[in-house]
Parts: structure tokens; sequence; C-alpha cells
């Protein structure tokens, strides 16, 4: 807090929406006399930017919700300035001052005494999808909303495409298909969600096809064909053309650091600015924070890019009180949480995925359950995948991800604070979780998550991964007869769990052996059967038939 | 594991809902050669207890999914023998035998190289309640069940009084009201919900009180009054009688262990049986698990009774597996996290309620926020109150306890995990949530409620707590007009926030100085502003006015 006899600090903070707002708001609280200014490219100081894809599909009704705050709020209840439209262009950290162009196109200079930098991240655009059509759009911005909803307005589209299938490109996709616009969804990768596993991406794919979202993976953009200023159809390197009347690139983001980089400060090797648990550049009195910076990544233990609103608005609340108080709560670590909704079905991420693992050469092992994301018995329950990855050498849990209708949220939330603490698979086994039928199980799915890989890590037995060769086993089917039906494993022995304590005998206890079921839960007491009764070496197929028909090189004849 | 010149181990388990079952599948999955018998006293061996009110209400439709397992399915599937109707008399650990009494009424007598009691609680019966009335019900067991439902269909009532309004008593007067009969809840104490803290309890009582049921609190039952059998009201000590085709007793639950006890085995200062983190007893060879057992309290650090659905399952897995390993993962400690829906709200706790830390003689402070459950910009956003207790001293948060329309279970959830390890309101405040407008906001419920603790805990500015006694305090609220009529606070200078930053010098500086809105948020940043400007003592009303209100002692005129 300022004493009388000290001079009034100057803070000036950069860009309002990705954690700028937030900082501002900070230092007033922290800092009655600070003089604070919030210089903001564009012409809205602070939007719900999450809301966006949300108002294109109507499902958010009123364009005036997304206006977080207005400047005059910014000033009558903080005494906050903010200078919409204007762009700093260059900072001069000996001089201390920031310069650049206002709304009516004059040079401007500003002292500082702290700077805070939120210029949040851009949307990155594939070289192949530049065009000058007027009909292919970005999402990112209140005024990139605007423009699509006025062209929809002005020409309403049938057809539309959707590059990219990250958040984002999900969203947008969901809400167009909400306004009865057929959408192609084209993504480079050989998954939906190149964020989370090839599996729950899988789940995903289907929920998306349901919905006659017409997906197209592997997908890359050689050209966006035009016609008289107007994109007519996107041309994939495959050689087929998707017919568009609107394009919608939304192919991930980059951190906007060329500002800071100007200036000279240095960027990680994320490619965000390199920041201190503060938000503190190696400039001290130069802070960053939002989509531009780094944050702590808590699993993988190092700098990471992670550019989401959770993270950017407590980064800038820390900042907003380390520039005027010089000091503050550190910034956690982040997990890189997430969520999406997807038609009916919700997705989450949590910490490191099996991908992930592979990537930065961590040991893990995989536990996937079903359940019900409340009491079974009780009307309204949805399924729920839960993939949990974890340390087989220090039964740490690295990260988890899951799928389903309901309470995919509530379980990703319990798992990103387990993370936060460098929790065990044995802690998770034994949380205290809220239990009544209408909000979870006696035996939560996290629970039942966390059993299955106690037993995996205790050899009792363990988990062989879904997508395994099954070739070289003894695979033991304990589903029954009309499961096969539907959902064939060729070459296995049929013995349906419930007649195995009569007839394992049948079997050669000196095979290596795999039992399986449709999720896991009977090939479990299956495979301990076998295990108990002398089995040399027994496995439990991973998540089951409901997970090993998600990967392409595992399916079966008949049953896509 | 069995080897093949081991004896067979013999384990028998005493009861099957409360952990039994659960203890002797696992036991089956670690040991394929065990003998392994569980001796239910009912009819039933396993069964949703938690559902046994929504069966009532006709919720959950059909009886048959209250049925968990069958005794032929622990034959077939675990090859564990099921004996109902076996009531188990006495236990000779000498002899390592057990003798009762079977279901054609002869004695049995068995031995044991592992015994597994799982007896449960039974439910508390006020003495003057006690009758031979045939409409006068506890809720504990499917044959209870049966027994309303039968009573109901012979005699359709129209008006019911339930005794208790705890977590079943709630349950309870849900269902019947369901049914459209009008129901009296009796409470011995001054609030619903004892198990929470009174401006909690208060929300809940506003909720049961919009859906018609009358609450009489504080209390107690002198008779209930019969004809001919037959209840026919519930005369109170106050004086009055409440007429009442139907009369259900919940007012707790005792721990069933007379069986233990005549066995020798300890019971705990807490009334249950004292067991170690293998849920053993003294004796090495029996185990006590469930409602009968004590358990580990987290937070309070010490054995505890808490009869609860989660804790039973898992201490019944962890014995089952210790019985025949004489190893396991040791129990965790509960947080005694429960919740309950009461008509369209939930209400849920977890840890320590400001009630148990002054009965415990513990210091803490309360910060109690209001938000919406996800974004609020996004539709269908339901308010959530959360009250976050935690330590001045160590900044651990202690326990929470929220109420609201949706995403209680999920908040109750991710502290019960901080508390899970120790963590403190910093931890709280730098979690990484899943965050998209469906599912929460940026800056989470349960964010907001570690801010105002952290801001509490460093003085920028203090809580004040929410029922204080205002006299002498310089109070101003900054709400805007309309909001003063609504709900008035005479006595208090009247300042909206956006006017505070111009007319702060119309205080006086040297006065205690109180800041009051609606929910506790704009009071903060009033008492920022003051703080920042030279005021020698300010603080923030936690909560506002919205939970001032709810206590009875600061109830106001013409706002209830």
């Amino acid at each position: 807090m300022s004493q009388d006899n000290e001079a009034v600090l100057r803070v000036i903070v950069v860009g309002g929406v990705a954690g700028g707002a937030s900082a501002a708001a900070r230092a007033r609280r922290c800092d009655a006399r600070a003089q604070i200014t919030i210089l903001e490219k564009g012409p809205v100081v602070s939007f719900a930017n999450c809301g966006l894809p949300y108002h294109i599909g109507g499902e958010i009704e009123e364009r005036s919700k997304l206006l977080v705050a207005t400047p005059e709020l910014f000033w009558e209840r903080f005494r906050i300035r903010v200078r919409v439209q204007h762009e700093v262009k260059c900072i001069d950290r000996q001089a201390r001052t920031v310069t650049g162009v206002d709304d009516k196109g004059q040079e401007f200079k500003m002292p500082y005494d702290r700077l805070i930098l939120a210029t949040g991240a851009e949307p990155f655009w594939p070289p192949t999808c530049v065009t000058s059509a007027t009909n292919v759009f970005q999402l990112w911005t209140l005024t990139d909303m605007d423009r699509i909803l006025a062209y929809l307005k002005q020409r309403p589209a049938k057809r539309a495409t959707v590059i990219g299938a990250g958040f984002i490109g999900l969203e947008v996709v969901e809400q167009l298909q909400r306004r009865d616009i057929a959408v192609t969804l084209v993504e480079r990768c050989d998954q939906v969600l190149p964020q989370v596993d090839r599996e729950i991406a899988k789940l995903l794919q289907k929920q998306l096809e349901k919905n006659n979202v017409n997906v197209q993976l592997s997908a890359s953009v050689e050209a966006v064909l035009t016609n008289n200023q107007l994109a007519t159809a996107v041309k994939l390197a495959s050689g087929s053309s998707i017919a568009s009347e609107l394009v919608i690139v939304a192919a991930g983001v980059r951190p906007r650091t060329q500002l800071a980089k100007e200036a000279g400060l240095t960027i990680g090797n994320s490619g965000a600015v390199a920041v201190n648990e503060y938000g503190q550049t190696e400039d001290p009195l130069v802070y960053a924070v939002g989509d531009m910076a780094e944050v702590q990544h808590g699993v993988l233990n190092r700098r990471a890019h992670v550019p989401l609103a959770g993270p950017a608005n407590r980064a800038g609340r820390t900042a907003g009180s380390h520039a005027v108080f010089s000091s503050a709560m550190a910034n956690g670590s982040v997990n890189a949480t997430a969520i999406v909704r997807v038609f009916d079905l919700a997705a989450g991420v949590t910490g490191l995925t099996e991908k992930a693992c592979i990537a930065e050469g961590i040991e893990y092992r995989v536990a996937t359950i079903q359940a019900t994301h409340h009491a079974n018995y009780f009307p309204g329950a949805r399924g729920l995948t839960i993939k949990l990855i974890y340390s087989p050498s220090s039964g740490k849990v690295l990260g988890a991800q899951a799928v389903g209708g309901q309470g995919v949220d509530k379980r990703i939330d319990v798992i990103s604070t387990l993370l936060h603490f460098g929790g065990q698979v044995e802690d998770l086994a034994n949380l205290d979780l809220a239990y009544a039928p209408p909000f979870g199980s006696a035996k939560d799915p996290l629970h039942m998550a966390a059993f299955a890989a106690q037993n995996d890590l205790a050899g009792i037995p363990s988990l062989l991964p879904s997508d395994a060769d099954l070739s070289g086993y003894q695979v033991v089917d304990v589903r029954k007869s009309d499961e096969l039906k539907t959902l064939p494993l060729p070459g296995a022995m049929h013995i349906p769990v419930d007649e195995l304590a009569d007839r394992w005998n049948e079997l050669d206890p000196l095979k290596p052996t795999v039992t399986v079921c449709h999720s896991g839960k009977r090939a479990h007491v299956a495979a301990c059967w076998l295990r108990g009764n002398g089995f040399k070496s027994v496995a439990n197929l991973n998540g089951g038939m409901s997970i090993r028909r998600l990967f392409d090189n595992c399916s079966l004849p008949g049953t896509e």
C-alpha cells in the first residue's frame, strides 16, 4: 500500500482479455492509489472469449452476456483507465515507457513503473488456408464472432467446413450443427481432439458422426477454392473437395510474443515468454501473464505453454498483486486441465496423456474403466469412461481422461486436485467422496479406476494394454453368449465368468493367459480365479472389448 | 494365495450389506481357494440401502433395481456361500467358532480362521416414539421399505410425519411429498440437517418450506397418539399435535456392536468397534468393517464413528484383502463427506463444520461465497453457496459446506480431496480445474472461496463473521439503492460501490469500519478502497446480506 510520502505507482497493463483485466483489478485492490491503465488493442476491453462459439449457435442468446466489464465499470468501480484501440508497438525498458498508436491513429507514449503484458495468443493459420475470401473466418475475438454472424445473416449457409478438431473447433462444430448447417470437420491428425488419446478421441468421433458431422481425419488442406471472393470449397491433399459456404479455421493458437521479443525479453523453449512464479520476466518491472507467457507444468515439472482461461486469470491476479506489493502468493502449477462438451457428451483431460508419456519417455501404465456417473440403480445414470495413467515405479498418478454424459468435470477436477499434491493411485482409492444415489456411487468411478490400477500394480492381476497383440496368448472370453454375437472376439476360448469356477481346468495353466469381458470387470474376477488356481501368467485386457474396439488395428469383423 | 500344501482358509463374514459383501468378494479375488461364507441375519444379502427412500417415492420405479447381488450370483461367480436368515449369536474367539440360529430356527456352529464382522448400524428410536402402532416405521432395510409400501397400498396416507431431519429424514420427506403426502418434519435440534451449520441448514429449510413441508424445529416428540393400533397424531412437547396417518422415525443410527462386545472386543470412545487401519480388531483374526466400526477422521486425526456407505465399502475391501493376504493397502482417513438432495437443491459437507470447530476447540475462520455453478453468461447457471472453514494459524483448510442447484457434489469432492492431503487455502486458490462455459468458470466458485479466505488471512481486508454484532462499527452499505428496499440494513451509511472512489472521505477513517453488500464481492472492493486510503480498521461482512439474513438474531424487519 502506498504511503502518503511515496510517489504514486504507475501500472500499465497491455491487453485486457487474457489475464490483463484480472491483473489490473487485483492491482487496484492491493493498492488504492496506484495509477492503473489498461491499453487494449481491440475495441473491447474484456469479453467472455470462451463463450463466443455458443453465441454463434444461439445457445447464449444475447451478445451482451459476453461483455464482462465495460471501460465505465473499470473507471467507476476501480478507477482503472481503459484505453481501447490503443496498440502498444514498442517497450523501452530503459526509459520505462511504452509507445504505440491510439484510436485516432496518433502515436502515444506513456511512462510506467510496472508493466504487465497480457497480449494473449493468436490463432494459427495453416498457410494453405490463408485467403482473401470473405467467408473464411477465425473465431478468437468478439469481432471475429460478429463478422461470422453478420455473414450468416446476409448469406445463410447450408454447408460449412471447420478446420481443426481441437477444443474450439469441436465447440464451433456443435454450434453450427445447432443452426442446421451441415458441417465437415477437417483435422490433419489421425484423430479428433489431439489433446487426448486415440481411443478417447474415437468416442468423441462416434458422437460427432452420430450427430451427422462429416469427420475427415489425417486430412490436410491443399487450398481454399474461391469464386468471386467467396470460398466455395475446401480442397484436401487427398484430392477431394468439400463444398462449403462457410469456412472456420480453428487450427490452434500461438503465443503473441512479438512485443516482448522486440523488448529483448526471453522467450522460453515453449515459444511463450519466460516468467517466474509471480509472472515476472527477467526484467523485474515487467510481467507477462496469460496465453503469451509460460506456466509451470505440475506433472512434467518444467515450464510450458498452456493457453487456457483458468491459469490466465490466476496468473493475472498474482501479477497484479506482485506488481504493487512486490509480494504475492506464487502461481501454482497447472496440469493442462481442460474439458469440452460435444453434443451430449463431455470429454476432459488433466495431466499427461499416454501419448505425452511416450513423447516424454516417461514410464506409465494405464487402467481404463467404465461406470455410470451416479448409482446405476438411480434413474438417469449415464455412462462414463475413465482412463487413468500412473507410474509403475512410484505409483503416482500422471494424468487422466474421461468421457461421458455427466460427471466428467467432477472426476477430472478431483484428479487434477490429486495431481496438485503429487498423489498416488492409493490416495485416489482412498478418497472420501460425496455419495448419495443422485450424485455418485458408494464406489465412485474414480475408486473403480484406482482399484483397477492397484490390482495392475500389485499384479493381481496386471492389465494388458487394450490394443495389445493377442496372438500367442490363451485368450479367455468370459462374456455371456449373446454379447459375443454383437462384438465377437475370434480365436478366444469362451467360458462365461459364472462357469469359470467349474471349468478353469479346461484351460492350460502354463500358457500366458489373458481374460476378456466387455469392460474388464468380470475379466478381473476371472483372472483372479486363474491366478489363484496356479496359472503361471495371467492378465486382464484393460477396458475389455468396449475399449479394444476403439482401436483401428484391433477392429473386428462386423463390429463397427 | 494358498499353496497346494496349505490348508484352505475358512473366512466367515457376518452381515452382507454394510461392507460385508464387499469384503467377501475381495477376499475371493485375493484367494481363489479360501472357503468363504456370508452369514446374513436378514432375508437379503446385499441391497442398495441408500436407494430405499427413492423407491418409496417411486423415483426408482422397480424394486428389483435395489437388489445388488443374489446368493446365486455370489455362488456362481465367486463360490461364496451365502446363508441368509442366519443370525450369529455368539463368537468364541478361543475356539474360533461362531454359533447362531439358522433360517429353520436351528442352532448352528461354524469354525473360522478369519472372521469379518459387518453387522452395520441400527436406527435409534427415541423412547417416546416406540409404539406398537402398525403405521409407525423406520426405513433402514428392504423389509422396512416393503412394509411402508404395503401399508401405503392398503391405506393411502394424506398426512405423514417424519421424525428426524438428518440425511435419511430429508430424503424420505422429499419422496413422500412426491407421492402427494403432506409431510411434517419434526427435528429436536433448532435446525434441519444437524450435520451442517445453521445458515446452510436455513437454506435447506427454506427449500423444504417452499415445497410445502411443515418444518418443526426444536421439537421433541412427547408421544405417538394411537387409536386401534394405528398412530393418528404425533404429540410434541410444545403441546401441539400433528395429525398423521403415517410416521417414519429417522432419528439417526447407532453402531450394532453387541455381538462384538460380548466377544470381548474393545469398543472405542465413539461407541463403535475399535479397529486398526486394516479393519483388524485387537484379535488379529477378527475384523470389523462398516457402520459398526471406527474409522480415522482425517481432519480431527482421531478415531470416529462415521456410518456412511463409501467408507464402509472401502473398509470391506481392505479387510477382505488383509484377511487372506495378511497385507493390504491401509484404509484412508475419512472426512465425513456427505451429500443430500432436497428437492431442487443439494447440500454437501466435508471435514469440519463451524459447529464442530467450536465443539472441538479448534481455531477457525470462515469465508462464505456465492457464485453460479458454471459461467454465469451460459444458460442454466444455478446459484451455489460455499462456506469454507480454515485455520488462521496454518492456513489449512478444515472443511467446507455447499448448497446449490448444481455442482455441489463436484466442489465437495474437490475439497475432500484437498483435505486428504492436508491442503491449505493457497492450494485451493491454485487448483487447475476444468473450465468450459457449460461446466465451470475461469475462476471457479472454489477459487472465489479460496481468494476470499486468502484476503481474510492476509487482512486485505479481513472478514467479519456473518452474524457479528454490528453496533460500534461504521457500517458502509455499498449496494445499489434498489437492493436496500428488498433487504434493508438499518443504521448503515449508504454509498454504492461505484461512488466510493469519490465519496470515501464522507466516512470517518478512525472508526472501525465494516463494508456490506449482497454477497461480499463488492464490499471487498469497497473495503480495499478504504484500507488503501488510510482507514485504520476495515473488515468485509462475510457473505454479505445474503448470508446475514439467514441468522435469526440478525433478521431484519420485512426481510423474511
